[in-house]
């Protein structure tokens, strides 16, 4: 147990952009916003309640082992050698938009896990915490993907190396690294997007795909954006799930026109993203990709940001009062 | 044109590990020995001859555009801005057998290319060298693989993100891995090894395999040895090329005892390695291998090496007498 116990602690869990290019379901990065909050408070009767949830439109389930944070809290209760002897009410407030490939469920499985853990008196560390939000992504998505879980709790560029077991690497983060995130008001929801995807891939662009995954990985750690941008390729997954999101071609264009390193779908979509350089040119990207969506009479955010490198953390916290 | 033209140069070209586990078609390294040596000298008449090659049965063409060496050299020659007005005879001492999945065929188109460049005063850098080997690799496999080429030419792990265009990555080396490599006498064509290959692979395989891909890189940089073992698992070609090895599993099991971090196959076979991180281990190692082998009555050479970061490297030169 560190320090005087808890009686309350409200954490950040950010967005993130999951599979970014050629990494289907073993990349991720953390986005410093959006992203969820959740509060967790203790109660005096043991057991998880899910107290309020905002910013859903009512979408989400308040039933704690149907709800991403409240499976993940159950999760991690049920690690403990010992339960404890309160409960735990939890307050989620949704300030991303669902369905939009911006780890929205991994975000409030992730920051509930850390919550639930600094509530108990941290007695479980950063990367423990993954398979508690990875139980928590479960009520989402119905299978398991570490990759936004991995960046939004971690912070950071990471790589899943494996599911089964659980292997995920913090990978180096370039410091000139900018995202330009535009999601398009368009809800869509992984279970289907995985659904149009082939359950086979030809060798050949398989090969392709690993040699640009081993390329961007060998970019971020000799911080070579040039080969960043070449690696940012994706022959399997993004030529499926482009032609769900309107103007992807054109966006990817004129992103690539105004400086981008690469663009590519974040997530499953609808979110689209740009990597570059500098904060400028990510301004530019996005003004561009605004210009794009405005001909598709589709409303949109721009987010722009550096990579995470924070992950989830503490907003707020109030002591147990004696 | 640097220092006095040469009239001869002998270039030792090192034998690789191409696939590396996971990085079909796009990891290699390059091992100390065996390796083939090149020799290239100036001739009057202009053109391109193959005087002689041994140590190969006389299995390969000495007809040059049907030779690896040969071919290389020609392709050399046709990007030179003017035509030298000297011919170049070859002659190749192949010290590593064929067909042993260690990039034998690479070496010789390697070694060629070094030593033309050499001749001529070095108009090419080494990176630029590698479109010539790879035109002469054509001439042996029928498809062009940059993974054994690069490794042999630029020595270190290499990583060949992308073959059109090419575009190779100079990976870091940790400085403690060694390789052993167990080299049974059975002879295997890698036009045959890839007949047997399917054509498509299921995506949850291919999205393991670039998790490893990105694992076994980003272990390198990080110079983690567990995450480089970690990573040394192919889901995908392995489990089809291992049948035609025989005491495959036995071998691996065993060095995985022995305290390899990881085994597989060398390029398409018939040879095997197992990384670890001492010479007393890669020689435990070996000595457990061979014990293996003999139980198959099979004949078999084993090689002990760190990492060769050197590459193709000039043995011998004379200058042209004036």
């Amino acid at each position: 147990m560190n320090g005087k116990p808890l009686q309350s602690v409200k954490v950040f869990a950010p967005a993130s952009v999951a599979n970014v290019g050629c990494g289907f379901d073993v990349l991720a990065f953390a986005i410093n916003g959006p992203g969820d909050v959740v509060e967790i408070s203790r109660k005096e009767i043991p057991g998880v309640v899910i107290e309020s949830i905002t910013g859903d439109n009512g979408k989400l389930p308040l039933i704690p082992i149907e709800n991403t944070a409240g499976r993940a809290v159950l999760a991690l209760i049920d690690e403990l050698e010992h339960s404890p002897d309160f409960g735990m009410k939890i307050r989620i407030e949704k300030r991303m938009p669902l369905g939009s490939g911006l780890g929205s469920s991994a975000a409030s499985a992730a920051g509930a896990a850390v919550a639930a853990n600094a509530i108990l008196g941290n007695p479980f560390s950063r990367k423990e915490l993954l398979q508690f939000a990875l139980e928590g992504e479960l009520a989402a998505s119905g299978s398991p993907h570490g990759d936004n879980i991995s960046a939004s709790l971690l912070g950071g560029f990471v790589l899943v190396r494996s599911h089964q077991p659980l292997d995920v690497i913090e990978l180096n983060v370039p410091k000139e690294l900018v995202v330009t995130v535009l999601h398009p008001h368009i809800e869509m929801k992984t279970k289907n997007t995985r659904l149009i995807l082939r359950r086979s891939v030809q060798l050949s662009k398989a090969v392709t795909q690993w040699g640009n995954v081993g390329g961007l990985i060998a970019g971020l750690y000799r911080e070579d954006y040039d080969l960043i941008g070449r690696s940012l390729h994706d022959e399997i997954v993004e030529p499926a799930r482009a032609i769900l999101i309107p103007g992807f071609d054109e966006m990817k264009e004129t992103a690539m026109k105004t400086g981008a390193l690469g663009f590519s779908i974040s997530g499953a979509g609808s979110s689209v993203f740009a990597l570059s350089r500098s904060i400028e040119t990510a301004e530019n990207i996005g003004e561009a990709l605004g210009k794009v969506m405005d001909t598709y009479n589709l409303a949109f955010d721009i987010h722009i940001s550096e990579i995470n490198t924070q992950g989830c953390h503490i907003l707020e916290q109030t002591e147990v009062s004696t």
